[in-house]
């Protein structure tokens, strides 16, 4: 139990991915984190497997020229189209598998899944979900409207309602009883959402099975679970810095913040840092 | 007037970009243009300075390596935030003076610009329009939903009308009369904008301005302004080819298009093509 804490590497397409990072830091309070939004590039969601694979295998490189000791993929865009081509040394884990393994757990006989044009496209949390519970019905609606209300700060606002509403109109009408939120901003919009399904519909967010799959494998090894002691820090580091992400990520962890400014290039393996470090 | 026919470089950070190329098609029906959409990277609006100005270069240096005669930057951010700081080899526009200068013909007292969250940060807008005439007073606004919605197909649709009168309101109480579409998506919006403003205020659209500068100046030169013929052809070129773009492009010039997938890069002066040429 006195194994050093672990260093654990976290990337999204932007700052939505500090939803996992809260999960994170409440489970492994004294583990270390390091984070990297790739906001120069935001968002994946629209983007092609081949550009969204790209840019992932970039922040992987980068994050582990810095030491991760474990990595997490927050974006579930790049969880669902570019994890299993990554090239990653580290332990690693995406946001899908353990969302759907906790749609599953809640569910009862239909899941509906909101998530991101590209995440909804590629089909792979319904995959995921089917594999692991072939009896379920699965229904999908891409969001591409709810990140962009989210980073305007609207997220308690009758013109986010509407937008909801409309989106989960049809997963509604067909009954779904569990909402998988496929995407890492949605935790931010958990008050709209539950208001719009109402009570007979179980929200399942996959910042937090994420979270408890890692403390599942890093807290029992290396005695870095929630036993109370404060976290050594969270780094953040962000490929752009416009005001905007550091308002939405001070949001989001509920402190102040300081996004150091890196370059990671763009191209496979070559990350390059210009600033911050 | 039997000079050869100009070919046009027009780049934008996405496919809104192509606004400018159908207000071009009509004034010089008989050039050639040549069109980026650094889709990949998408959007501009949010992102700093220096990431605008890395990304506009890689894309002016890809058109001057297809051989471009003059070129239009038709992205607003890239206009206001990048355009005197590019190295380009042949004559250019911005998107951002052409709109100033409508705006003044137009404006009587008071002058309202809408556009991205970087565009309205840089002031470049105001501060051409004051250049031109300081009399004028001029109010901007941020609208960072309005891309997401035209690019959602929401255009005519009553929750764009309500975010439209949100973005609106403090503009029309302070009495505009003149409005400025400073981001080359707007104009798919002139029906609600339109709607919104009532017929006290004169709308304004840069992407029409532009062209008629460059008419101006490549007409009297070339003689490829409209004279009936019919143009000898735009080619699309785009960093990225979501189904989403290609849907978007076809409803902006109003036939099916192409999308040419290239990447330029992100560095400097080093374009590379990997697919479509």
């Amino acid at each position: 139990m006195s194994s050093p804490e672990p260093l654990i590497g976290v990337f999204d397409s932007g700052v939505g991915g500090l939803t996992v990072v809260a999960a994170l830091r409440r489970r492994l309070p004294r583990a270390s984190i390091v984070y990297l939004g790739d906001t120069a590039r935001l968002p994946y969601g629209t983007k092609s497997r081949r550009t969204v694979l790209r840019y992932s295998q970039a922040n992987v490189d980068f994050l582990e020229r810095r030491g991760v000791d474990a990595l997490v993929v927050a974006c579930n865009t790049a969880s669902a189209m570019a994890l299993q081509d990554l090239d990653v040394r580290t332990p690693y884990w995406g946001v899908l598998e353990p969302g759907a393994s906790a749609a599953v757990a809640a569910a009862d006989r239909h899941v509906g899944v909101i998530a991101t044009e590209s995440t909804v496209r590629s089909g792979a949390y319904e995959h995921a979900i089917r594999r692991l519970d072939p009896g379920l019905r699965v229904s999908q609606q891409a969001c591409p409207l709810l990140v962009p209300l989210v980073e305007e700060g609207w997220e308690e606002d009758e013109i986010t309602e509407r937008v909801v509403a409309r989106y989960l109109e049809p997963l509604l009408r067909d009954r779904i009883d569990t909402l998988l939120l496929g995407c890492t901003h949605y935790p931010l919009l958990r008050g709209v959402l539950e208001r719009a399904c109402g009570p007979a519909v179980t929200l399942v967010d996959s910042a937090e099975s994420t979270s408890r799959e890692v403390e599942r494998e890093l807290g029992k090894d290396s005695g870095v679970g929630a036993d109370g002691a404060r976290s050594p820090g969270v780094r953040l580091f962000a490929t752009d810095a416009g005001p905007r992400f550091a308002k939405l990520a001070e949001r989001i962890l509920g402190e102040p913040v300081a996004l150091e400014l890196i370059d990671v290039n763009g191209s496979y393996g070559q990350p390059q840092e210009v600033e911050g470090q």
